[in-house]
């Protein structure tokens, strides 16, 4: 007794009849714009060597801290769910994983998860535990076939390009790789990279002072020196540059910028790499570090994004057994309007810069980052980020950010995913949301329908084109 | 000239019509499920005495402080009111009342008392001024019958189990009472206790060095000394778990956390034991005993409730001529995410043990909690609380944490009243909020109607009695 | 290829047909409602003088640092807008407005932009840069009639009474010429002062000590003696009350008060007029002034308005060059419940005192100001107040107050704006969001359509006219 599995046209439109009217009139002129995806966590190794992914379980369960913290929340055991756990059975994870669907109902794991079904692998049944077989065997059938290699995946998406996040510490091999492939006419398909240095930038990273001896080798430069160091980041930001990044990334704890002099900054940067680091001058370095990535963007044109907030590794008996990335990362109340104010006096003038803010805290929305961004002209304001990309989040977002920040200040939409078969569909659902959002202004008569299904095509695809370079 | 009084069938329901359709039929089928009131603070002495009620004041207006609050706040004087003040004439206070009821248009005061008007005293004229009398009349008059009596309106009610709240100090005779008639076969009603120490646990409330004396006499034990006072706990939720305690409470001014070693806890309570207390060592106290209870609550499987973030007795006039509870507990911003981390650290990874998280901090509601309880296996979220229990509040409540914690990670409504008569009013409002906004996941596509239907009857009663264990 | 500019006659309603019908029935009753403008920023000479405005670009663009800070935030430069730029040729200032003004797509500038093109002016097709000229034109012409005198214009705004804000330093002589025309005959336009003491009160205001000075010739008082200086308060008050005034406005950076001794407040006094001032000794006699002013109001009965949280200036290098006022001043996270407590455990009793409390932090609404105005006698809620004096933040604002502080707690529409023209759109637009919200209360049968009618005459007309005793 399976259910049919089908994505209804009007999926996430609003219910307004009136609304949803216009809506699906705007969303049909941008249901096919290609994908501009200016930042994510996909491994550039999968386009670089287009081998075929594994079964159900490691390409959709493992990796997804969304969908194993959720059943973790219900006292699934993650052994149980393969992570980390070379010794359980991928098809028994799976059917766990099946079996504890319904845990999805109104999220947009769910949203995503029945997109990658339906759309990715054409199954017209729903998943639950009687299918959970079905499903794991029609997937992993299909992930062995040629048409479910990234390479074809990254076409049939139509994905236009997509970056990838390194640290400084990565030779960036694949994506030479992917240049090669590029330039021999081999494969199109256009894969950047974008510079993350908090494994050299933040004191309190694991390894920060070792990473510092390799960051030395791979620029050439003496990265113990607070010259050196400053000369290392420029030398790997042009070598990211030559493999395409049009960005940077940081993403700190809090927003706390700072401004020192040269001397205050050369005897903290002497104390963060001697010996014991304390917090304080964690904070003090990455705050002063943020302002000097400032500068060197607007030296070298690399668009800076910030992304704040996350209190990383909240459940430490989980981090120890299983390490980064699972699930435990918890947003915390986060101030931007003291934080941002050193950089933001340096910097914030700079029209030839561009500064792209993110927050897991939607009370700064309103309050605090559409006023800043409404009036700097370096500021712009990512997407609804992480925990708040979501229907829901998406529309707390618009709602509260254009008034103050108009659509103009905003960058369209990022995935920022490491999920890479639900890209599409994520995509596709800020564009429904956006559409739906930009149709309450149209029948609410305070924007006409030309106006509107212009911003859809600017949030769906010109204004990320624009602001990140691409 | 007065107006008549009815209750439509479609109220709180999406004005969409689309939605409307889908709210009504969701709604249809759990309307009449029984109550599971698993929070509250009725009074256990009605079900054991069944005493009539008496007036019309002093049933629905003197222990009401949603009520008599607003009333205060627009001018109207608390003795003219007949709070703490006997001289004055419960009709005299009732007119007061009625003049005055335009002050609750949209609040949810006004929709709880126009139920308990229509549906439970049959009344069919709207209640102002020039009908104060006869609401008098008609109130007082049912109150003095049979039909009116605690356990009637229990019967007819339809409560399933109900649970107040009581201190260790308490002796709960009127719960044994209540056993007694029960195994008597006098009356089937099921009324439980809630063990809620703050008044042996809280250094800072009202007689705490003599409530231990107390504690030491009922328990057996020597509450002065650190091991004594935790065997005393241990004894007496043995105890409340005895007359059908299933969970213990906890209102703290924060939710600070903290996990003292032996020798720290033991120094710390000789402190706040001897003499004069500093805020720092009860803060710190409440803190510890916080991890204590859930260490505790995993020992005897009784259900914790945490309850955190109210300023009690904002007003110090206020408060010095009328006592507490008077409508002057203000909300606080609360932190979560580092508060907690000391306990949920020891224990959030126990699926073993319950923690139910309330918030008067709807800020932390998509940033905090829903992230947290979508994580920890031990969290669970409570339903909207004291100010947001309402229409909108619970709307703001479903849209910022279905997302990320998904429906699972709560438990249904609790009503957490003294106003008894309000009872069926208030697990209604829930009722037809949640169906609500199913019906608006369902329009939207994010559902299916098989699914919400499913979901309506585990928000309205399935949740609650599985979490509460009842 | 122009578009016709038009203002539809549903603008602003609920999308959903049946809560519209009723919003629009509610509207009808309300839309031509005299104005009251209890409180705002429009200059006194303008209707003492009653010269006629300059061109397009002065009256519009110039003074509003809504529109010039957008425009800024996208890089179009403060110079070539003619801010603080004489040299700078109006009509190619204006044409850059005109060439971006699809940067206020969603916001409220551009819908009482709109609305004074088309309803004032009466333009008839959209601003765009095709148009430029063709406004610059009209408008600069129009302005140079007599119809467009700012006498003129009160009238023909349906104006009843208006309120500007001056400091306790300026002689008010523009006022006393206003009552001269009234008293003669002359003209018949209600327009009073209000009382802002920043100047005298907050000790970082620029020139703080001189304009002591200047309080004490003035008042006639030495206001360098704290006796002295509280003396010239009352003085000045009495005379702003003379012309008309029936409120106090207080800007401070938080919401801070304190209660001090004759001693400490004599001594931080002496300190404060003293040399430097310390930032902590200029916040506590700020907050003390707060409560030493209530307590004049409890005397003299003027209202006071508290608006709290702006970090004022927050941009160095735009604030060297253009001064204050130019669109960069941010909301900043703002306590109220422990911040006010002072004040109000002394004075928040007093039904005979009205405080009227502003936020820039929404996260306050539900959490702290609904349950403080809720019980405070002599506490009432300004309206959502600038960067959220815009659709969504009054949706926002009504749907988090109501259910606990109820409609009458709070006190109506107040503009807050030196765009003078633009005052009938934003009543406007604050008269439909509320009957459109009123709408969907009565459509969810929360209330009765008769009770939704009062309230909307009471929150356009009533509400505030008796808040500010005008």
């Amino acid at each position: 007794m399976t259910r049919p599995l089908t994505l209804h046209p009007d999926r996430l439109f609003p219910s307004d009849p009136g609304q949803r009217d216009i809506a699906r009139r705007l969303y049909t002129e941008v249901a096919d714009l290609p994908i501009i995806s200016p930042h994510g966590h996909t491994d550039p190794s999968w386009f670089a060597g287009n081998a075929p992914f594994g079964n159900a379980a490691e390409l959709l369960l493992h990796p997804d801290h969304y969908v194993f913290r959720m059943l973790y929340s219900q006292g699934v055991s993650l052994d149980a769910l393969g992570i980390r756990n070379p010794d359980a059975d991928p098809r028994t994870s799976w059917r766990l994983f099946a079996q504890n669907y319904h845990l999805f109902r109104g999220t947009p794991s769910r949203m995503w998860m029945d997109w990658v079904f339906a759309e990715a692998f054409g199954i017209e049944v729903q998943f639950e535990a009687a299918t959970a077989d079905l499903y794991y065997d029609r997937i992993t059938e299909a992930l062995a076939t040629d048409a479910f290699r990234p390479r074809a995946l990254f076409d049939r998406f139509g994905i236009e390009v997509i970056a990838t996040t390194e640290s400084p510490l990565d030779t960036l091999d694949h994506h030479a790789a992917i240049r090669a492939a590029n330039d021999s006419g081999e494969w199109g398909g256009r894969v950047i990279t974008a510079y993350r240095p908090d494994p050299v930038v933040d004191p309190e990273f694991e390894g920060f002072h070792t990473n510092l001896a390799r960051f030395s080798d791979l620029s050439g430069e003496d990265a113990y020196s607070y010259a050196g160091y400053l000369a290392a980041h420029r030398g790997r930001r042009a070598f990211f540059a030559s493999l395409g990044a049009t960005s940077t990334d940081h993403g700190h704890p809090t927003a706390a910028t700072a401004d020192l002099s040269k001397t205050e900054a050369e005897t903290l940067f002497a104390r963060v790499t001697n010996g014991e680091v304390s917090a304080a001058d964690a904070e003090r370095f990455r705050a002063h570090m943020l302002t000097v990535m400032a500068g060197m963007s607007l030296d070298d044109g690399l668009v800076m994004q910030i992304h704040p907030g996350a209190f990383r590794n909240h459940n430490p008996r989980l981090f120890d057994h299983y390490g980064r990335d699972k699930g435990a990362d918890i947003p915390t109340a986060t101030d931007y309007v003291h934080s941002l104010r050193p950089l933001l006096s340096k910097y914030g003038n700079e029209a030839a810069l561009t500064i792209i803010l993110f927050t897991l805290d939607e009370t700064s929305y309103a309050r605090e980052l559409a006023p800043l961004a409404g009036h700097y002209p370096a500021l712009k304001l990512g997407p609804a980020w992480w925990f708040h990309d979501s229907p829901e989040g998406m529309r707390r977002f618009r709602g509260s950010m254009t008034e103050t920040a108009g659509f103009y200040n905003t960058v369209g939409f990022n995935d920022d995913t490491r999920a890479f078969l639900s890209i599409p569909a994520r995509h596709d659902v800020a564009r429904r949301i956006d559409c739906g959002f930009l149709a309450q202004l149209v029948v609410e008569h305070r924007l006409e329908e030309w106006e509107a299904a212009d911003l859809a095509a600017d949030l769906s695809y010109n204004l990320a084109k624009a602001a990140y370079k691409l």
